[in-house]
């Protein structure tokens, strides 16, 4: 077990108010309040060369990211900053991406910490989420064994958007599904009501589908066929058999996967319409454990990664 | 002007929301709600051989500090965990002074986020304290140029810990004082309401009271004589001018300070009585701005340094 998963097991021993769902979910859920706090360090999170203005993005973003998965409306952030480097320009250009962010989402920055890192520290930074949502928020442990698994949006430009970041050929604009993903906030909100359980897609399509599987003591059958591609993704990297497993098992999407009874096909359908973002059904869970995966072809062998993996860092 | 207070200018054209309180105030106020967030790291906020259980405590202890500045209720805390350094056992201490302080003041621990720093990099921690109040909470810019400035506890005492802590000869509950503050969480609910203002003594008595008389618009006549010594502190440093003014420029005491109208008074005497705490009149707000001193010797030339300022660290 990894130094991080030891530390939060021990951590679950203290936070035992049914208010932070054992650690667990996205987010704590405290009455109507939606509580989530994302940190991320230079060097591990992002690198150096990394646009500051992204930085900040991403970090607002994916913060927002766990609130839509609870179907919160955001109500304000606190930001803490652990300024290093050498280069104070950073500094202007993290906060003009901090600036459009909060704009863009509407998120009033409410107050935080600003300390200088010893020199030569990576920049760390960490952000709180606040969010009103209901206290009936749907959690990642709520799918039945009868019900149906829905993913917003498309897989795997993101993945593809680090690789070209990278240096591998292909189109910018995938660059910037991964550098500036969209909290389906909105969407959040209006599925809520719906889903057994909700989560967000930000370690793989695949592996963060078995977890809420697994901690819904269900089990899931998956259609690779099914899984949502961008026009862009095809035309970058086609849409055989490999090229969905690696847009199944790359993270950083982003996009919205929860489970609803199988009556609420045609709910779905008609917010699918009334979002104008596609939400697509790409599973079915089943009393027996485990994850299965097919595609037109029959079961498809399950890859030895299912995506990004914390406790293998 | 500093790093710090450069990004925390730029900061203020982003957090424009009421709440944020110009980002001058210990905590947000969003309606009923209190935040504040507090960001420590090794080698700045404490030392790789500071016991962890009290770097716990301590961040705990300091962010309560600011719930109780506003008179809120303490309901829930998020954490961010940098873990660093090569002892694991360091983490397991740390989680053990955490687990003690959230069971003292009944604190939830409601989620948050672990990650490994790089190799080498300081443990950096940061929390978010999340609490009850009144919408109108005591903000530090209430003060009028006729309320009179009271302050609970003792001061010194954490300061005097500081330096024994550092080798000074001296008792050793005095490092208690520096390393596990209280904070005034009751008092503080039952001041806010008498409060034109309101502020926790984080930085030195002389300097944050100067703080809250600037925030405020008006200036302070302090009573050097009058600033409440312990008997520890008497028996180890005096009460000689030259350890007050000590006593009143050293940090760290987290006691509470805070503006009333004088026919306040009496209800805060029988306040004292009711807390068993001892609160006690310092000082006269006046009109004209600025910080004068006085004993009983007459006026008191001011030190140059009133406190710990963060711009000149």
């Amino acid at each position: 077990m990894s130094r991080e998963s030891a530390f939060i097991d021990r951590l679950r021993e203290i936070a035992t108010h049914p208010a932070a769902r054992g650690l667990r979910d996205d987010a704590a859920v405290l009455g109507g309040l939606v509580l989530t706090h994302d940190m991320i360090v230079e060097g591990v999170h992002f690198l150096p060369h990394d646009p500051p203005e992204d930085v900040a993005w991403k970090l607002v973003a994916t913060n927002l990211s766990d609130l839509a998965a609870k179907g919160a409306r955001p109500v304000g952030a606190l930001l803490g900053c652990g300024l290093g480097g050498a280069d104070e320009d950073w500094d202007y250009m993290f906060l003009s991406g901090l600036k459009t962010a909060c704009e863009r989402f509407a998120l009033p920055l409410l107050g935080g910490d600003t300390v200088s890192m010893p020199r030569g520290a990576p920049r760390t930074f960490g952000l709180t989420a606040l969010g009103a949502g209901s206290p009936d928020a749907p959690a990642r442990d709520g799918a039945g064994p009868d019900d149906i698994l829905w993913v917003t949006g498309t897989i795997g430009d993101a993945g593809l958007g680090l690789a070209i970041a990278q240096g591998e050929d292909g189109p910018r604009a995938l660059i910037d599904r991964y550098r500036r993903p969209e909290p389906r906030l909105e969407a959040g909100r209006a599925i809520a009501p719906l889903a057994h359980a909700m989560m967000d897609v930000s370690d793989g399509l695949l592996i963060d589908a078995s977890r809420m599987a697994e901690a819904s003591g269900v089990g899931l059958n998956m259609d690779l066929d099914a899984v949502p591609l961008s026009a862009l993704a095809i035309g970058h990297a086609g849409e055989d058999r490999a090229a969905r497993l690696r847009a199944a098992t790359a993270g950083d999407d982003y996009e919205l996967l929860f489970a609803t009874p199988a009556t609420a096909a045609e709910d779905i359908l008609r917010l699918r319409q009334d979002l104008g973002l596609r939400i697509t059904l790409v599973g079915r869970f089943r009393l027996w454990p485990g994850l299965s995966v097919h595609d037109v072809e029959g079961m498809v062998p399950l890859p030895r990664r299912l995506g990004y993996e914390h406790d293998r860092r």
